[in-house]
């Protein structure tokens, strides 16, 4: 399905030849004047000279332009990096006539390269001009890097009579594991929204949605999210009730389609694994046993064979970390089969049962700890031929 | 070089078919009266059963028997799992004539399968039959599963005069990430030591050894390593001085040589890579950074494709959790090569430097935080082709 247009938001792309000619390399999104924006980041330390310098013209105004190159991170570039950062934001303010504060830059690919700074502001003239209503697929394409097809979702609700829309796109295969959002990724809404009632109903979507996937456990340097409010549908979202809670939820959709894609287009996948962690003390106990499973080598290849070799998850849930497990208590199921309890193998498990189950496409491993109430889930990929072929081959 | 006997040990080894006919798969290690033993185990919670009667076996008594089986590791096996392993201590116990409290059961393999108790101890008469001082070679290739060749380090000092040996062997390819120990390796030595220190100069050795390499990150259920001294060289080691230096030292010599050949032997590996952190506030701190780059999917396939993309170790630097990190003060070297300075890439580095280096089999990554004088060093592979091959494979 077509994403929704958002009132207020168009969106170009150019082909900039960043880092390969002839390639939709350079996405440029406008906002209309008076829309609110809240954004997440990475939390990596090295993180990106565009992540720096788009927090800080965040902290400033609101924008009114994001420009989004793929094919260079300009991360681990110094302070060489953030220059060619603004650089970029300078000029695009010129083209447009906007304060260069009010632009937002976004990089991805390869990390540690200067940014080819001289090209890309060369292909601005042509992703202005190409700025359309309709530009989102064309946008997810270009934002893409080693991802196999575009990633947009999109929502409808009514707020107040009026008809309000969600749509956003991501990009992201690959070091995948987000610690408050994952590669890039933009959303959009014509509803009116107040900025920190924006930045609350963000953070509460990406808990659940960019923050609980993970590739391969590597936290990239330049992940974010951006949320764009332009207001321009009439209806303003409530800081509680039921439209609220309608609207919160239409952006954690969006955001869970999109997180989501992201795995099912995760490097070299060909499963999509639901992990899902119950009955721990915390939520944050529960996480730490689905990521031990999730980022486990020996599991992630187990599912690539589609081979029930059930005793790799209980040796990662064995070293996660919990103190006093009592493993009488433990029990693992994928899908509906139980394959674990009190401590070792199920009396009614069969290896047949666990062969069909490891055929689907979409499994759930689900783990009770039997200790809580708290629970997690996140969703991951397997280990494949394909992902060692692709990160070993991504430079060259 | 074959390995040095060791006075008042003897090893022998069986096919008792466990898992595939015709191949050494049982192991019994006989010490003479009077050796006192130390131990390290997994601290994985789903621990396997020979785990836990190793420890509560030890905690009775000294040992006069080891015996290993591979092809399965007994874990996740439940009660069944614990009755199993005493049964095989009991068995070799009436046919050699100790207390089934004095026999160690260990094994390797495949989790959640039931022992063939019956094999194994059907198995044993032909490894008592062939007891021999010289049987370490033998030994070695008997505790082998995914290993490609067999694993054994020997030491000779001089104590007060007298000559004194420490010899051992190891196993282990993959699911290594020991916590206390690694998969399984087996150190044995003539001088006469006190079971208190003899564990607390094995806690040592372990620390630098065995607790410092990984190849995937995944622990193991089924880690064990064991010191053995008979005292039959008739030399004593103290409890401080220079003798006891000397003797700790060729222990945690015998230890490194051990867990480097697990390394070198790692699943798929085709690098022997170093990760070498230095200036941390604390060695905790050091070793978190080193294990997030030697456990990043990223780094470990790009060295697989010696392509020097250093930005994936910058990344995770970047990601390992340091509070208050200043990337100013961070630098990264591959081998002699400077590829990060001040938060970007050093000002001399070339691409073919970096491709020189990343050519070698053996690469140290060192790490400078700029923040103390805290270090760690741990030593790990890359990620093949091969490693999820054999993973994908291992069972079917």
């Amino acid at each position: 399905m077509e994403p929704f247009i958002v009132a207020g938001v168009r969106l170009g792309v150019a082909r900039a030849g960043i880092k390969y000619p002839d390639r939709r390399d350079l996405v440029v999104i406008e906002v209309a004047a008076g829309t609110q924006a809240a954004a997440v980041f990475t939390q990596n330390a090295f993180c990106a000279a565009p992540v720096i310098v788009a927090r800080a013209h965040l902290a400033v105004t609101a924008p009114r332009y994001l420009v989004i190159n793929t094919g260079n991170a300009n991360a681990g570039t110094g302070v060489q990096g953030l220059t060619d950062a603004e650089a970029t934001c300078r000029a695009l303010a010129k083209q447009t006539g906007c304060r260069s504060e009010e632009v937002l830059p976004f990089s991805t690919g390869v990390i540690g390269e200067p940014l080819p700074v001289e090209r890309l502001v060369a292909g601005l003239p042509a992703a202005l001009a190409s700025l359309q209503a309709e530009g989102w697929t064309e946008a997810a394409h270009g934002i893409m890097t080693t991802d196999t097809w575009p990633k947009w979702a999109s929502q409808r609700l009514m707020l107040n009579g009026r008809e309000v829309t969600v749509t956003g796109i991501a990009k992201g295969a690959g070091m995948i594991c987000p610690n408050m959002a994952t590669m890039l990724a933009f959303v959009a809404t014509d509803a009116a929204v107040d900025q920190a009632l924006l930045q609350h109903i963000l953070n509460a979507a990406v808990a659940d949605s960019f923050n609980a996937i993970t590739v391969d456990g590597d936290t990239s340097t330049n992940d974010a999210l951006v949320l764009l409010a332009t207001g321009q549908s009439g209806a303003t979202v409530p800081t509680q009730g039921e439209d609220y809670a309608c609207f919160s939820a239409a952006v954690r959709a969006v955001c869970i389609e999109l997180a989501q894609a992201i795995i099912r287009d995760g490097e070299g996948a060909t499963k999509f694994i639901t992990v899902q962690v119950e009955g721990g003390r915390d939520s944050a106990e529960c996480r730490q046993v689905a990521y031990t499973i999730a980022h486990s080598p020996l599991v992630k290849t187990a599912f690539f064979a589609a081979d029930p070799n059930w005793g790799r998850i209980l040796a990662a849930v064995g070293r996660a970390g919990l103190t006093d497990l009592d493993l009488e208590r433990v029990s693992i199921h994928l899908d509906e089969i139980c394959i674990v309890c009190t401590g070792g193998r199920a009396p009614d498990y069969t290896e047949a049962q666990g062969q069909q189950v490891m055929a689907r496409p979409d499994i759930t491993i689900r783990v009770e700890l039997g200790r809580g109430a708290a629970t997690a889930r996140i969703w991951t990929t397997d280990f494949s031929f394909d992902y060692v072929r692709i990160n070993a081959e991504y430079r060259t």
